[in-house]
């Protein structure tokens, strides 16, 4: 048997994790205070996120961040909240630097601890919100107001399980469980083990409470309504293939719960170089990043691997499967099956019967690249012909040529580079990912 | 413009070959009435087929038979008409064999031309036939009831353009038409350029007359009704794809006459050898030929290299296409794009909700065949596994042992060899016709 409260105890921060995180906070609010109140600044701080509501993890699975939002009154102007609430986050953290996301914030470290200082709007539910965060406050309010210290216990071994699941984090990259969702299924369902029933238990699209199904024609394979504005899917982020792995996480946990189901999130290294002898070919795609976000940067990233995929498998290389990395550069890694295609390519032409198969017999009995043929197969006109892209690394150069990979990394294009990863180094940890992935990776 | 008195002349027999053929039959049917005399037997010689009736092609297009069916009143008793019949056809033909396709005859030559011997029962319109070969006679009577010497020289057309087309000989390794079906369509269609301007201009499936199209549920691609059983369809040999070439090139012969589409029954060499750089690979299947007529092993053949195509195609070696010959042995060529496959070979689970999903992943996180995986795509359980034929021949023996490869075939499965023909002279002929293959070509 397992014993969750042992587990809790690891997955929760230490005492002096929490000594620490209070004493940066409160630091943070203080010198914002009179910050304000010396600039004569008509905004409120608001300390939000799960390391004020002790919700957050042990350092070891999960860092915590310290948010502080400056709340602005409904009437300021946006150039104001924008100008007075940056100044404030560079006072703050002198040495912080602006962050563009979706809306302006100061990010920065103050011992060692991450801190974040982000202006919005007052907004009361019901309100409308002005700028991109201000339901964030609403959220902090609404769960602060429920949590009791059982649930944020539930709370706990539910992250460190959806962590190790593979599935925690709602960037785009990851599009999966976030803080806020994670913690309104376990306010809803009431514990961890509930919510471990419940998934392990549900076919389909799920949602929390049941009786949300498809309100408001949702089509997620999650509903999680928000608190503050019924008419919105708080979990509309998570992916249909995060919600089976975490629906098969459940089904593994009910039927051989273990410990292990917590603290799986580091990655056992294999030794793929020696047990690597798949017959297969493989090939990193190098792009410099673009200077954006993650979040800006992945969609693309993650289109270009599709359409570099697509356009292998229609030219018959067989891709395997492939993955991602987004660091310094923009990586994407494909597995192949084939790697030099034969000369001869089978086209098939129209039905004998159709208006332009004798066109087809003349384009093709003339044509020097016609190998064999024209010939009948069933009611078909077939030839064979001389295919265009035969090699693996010239067809993706063409793909890439021909085809638009997205808004930062089209101008870019000009600077790719192709490697055979198994006669790299530097990409060994890509690799590690990729040949290791398991029932919890993307 | 084309002159089709000068191709009549070309494609008719010369008047030496004439002469012999009817030397060769007076002088059969001699000898058949003074045995059938001396020996008191009840049957009555008749000359049928294309010589008799002059319908018969020029020697360097077609070699002509001289066809002699032996007509046993109705009451006969089966063992009589063959025991008669055969031993008259011996008579005639000392060196002669005994035959039995569907129906027993004798086979040998007189002053060098095919002469057939071939028992059967007296039949009128409308009666039923008791043996297979019975309808011949009356044919053979209605055509010659109805042929004019203009009508003659427009069949002589129409069958060197189907000889031509590839598309002549009822077969089982044809499937195509018949001396009697060329004959039919002539008839009502009046003339060699009507036919082709007929099948030029339809699509689908085609009766002649159009009004026979669909009688009595045929859904054949040719519908030809049998001039003395109108519940019969004399074309219901003709194949889909047969009917298409024949349809094709009736399209390009309306287009762009020319005396070529006479003559083309010799395919030119090709010089496969050094133009067959294709990047595929080719394996001959040889199988001893057994002791059966050519119409009993073609079936089996063909079903033989339908399995293997198949499998090689589940399989993964992207098969081209195939060729057969039967001749001292049986061959089949196949040729793939690929002979040796990954070690990894993706293998798709069920998807995450189905009640499987449990014994998937317990199954293969234990299995030695692992490679990656079990891992989640969609909503869908995968794992990379080892797979169990990587190569060709291993594939292709493999193949053969677990499968049926017909009745004839199965016996001499043991004394299988495989061939890469690239490599080997006897096969030149086969590789010919099958880089050859084109518009006119099975």
């Amino acid at each position: 048997m397992i014993d969750l409260y042992s587990v809790v105890s690891r997955v929760s921060p230490t005492k002096e994790e929490e000594d620490r995180i209070r004493e940066v906070t409160d630091l943070a609010v203080g010198r914002l205070n009179a910050y304000l109140r010396e600039n004569n600044i008509n905004a409120v701080p608001a300390v939000v996120g799960s390391s004020s509501r002790n919700t957050n993890l042990v350092h070891s699975l999960r860092s915590s961040d310290v948010d502080i939002f400056l709340v602005f009154p409904r009437d300021a102007r946006m150039e104001d909240l924008k100008k007075f609430g940056l100044a404030a986050g560079h006072h703050i953290l002198p040495e912080g630097v602006e962050k563009y996301a979706e809306h302006p914030y100061v990010n920065g470290f103050i011992n060692g601890i991450k801190v974040d200082i982000v202006p919005c709007y007052a907004m009361d539910k019901g309100e409308r919100k002005i700028s991109a965060v201000d339901r964030t406050v609403l959220h902090d309010k609404y769960l602060k107001s429920v949590l009791t210290d059982d649930l944020r216990k539930e709370i706990r071994l539910f992250k460190a399980f959806l962590i190790s699941a593979g599935v925690y984090g709602s960037e785009v990259s990851k599009a999966g469980f976030s803080g806020l969702v994670s913690e309104l299924i376990i306010v809803r369902l009431g514990s961890f083990l509930g919510a471990v029933q419940y998934f392990s238990s549900r076919r389909g699209n799920i949602a929390i409470p049941e009786s949300d199904k498809g309100i408001h024609g949702f089509h997620s394979p999650l509903v999680v309504m928000d608190p503050v504005d019924d008419t919105r899917n708080a979990a509309a982020a998570v992916s249909t293939e995060n919600m089976a792995r975490l629906k098969m996480q459940c089904r593994l946990f009910v039927k051989n719960p273990s410990e292990s189901f917590f603290f799986r999130n580091k990655r056992e290294p294999v030794d793929w170089r020696s047990a690597s002898d798949r017959g297969t070919h493989f090939r990193v795609i190098e792009i410099p990043r673009p200077d954006e976000v993650d979040d800006v940067i992945y969609p693309q990233a993650n289109r270009f691997r599709n359409v570099v995929f697509d356009y292998l498998e229609r030219a018959g290389f067989l891709p395997v499967s492939s993955g991602i990395e987004i660091g310094n550069e923009v990586l994407v890694l494909i597995e192949t099956e084939r790697k030099l295609l034969p000369l001869v390519e089978r086209h098939t032409g129209p039905p004998v019967d159709s208006p332009n198969s004798m066109d087809f017999i003349e384009k093709w009995t003339s044509s020097p690249d016609r190998l064999r043929g024209p010939y009948i197969e069933g009611d078909r006109l077939m030839v064979e012909r001389v295919r265009a892209l035969r090699d693996l690394d010239e067809a993706i150069i063409n793909c890439v040529k021909v085809t638009g990979i997205g808004k930062h990394l089209d101008p870019l294009k000009e600077d790719l580079k192709m490697h055979d990863p198994v006669k790299v180094m530097r990409f060994d940890e890509l690799m590690n990912q990729y040949m290791s992935r398991g029932i919890m990776d993307s």
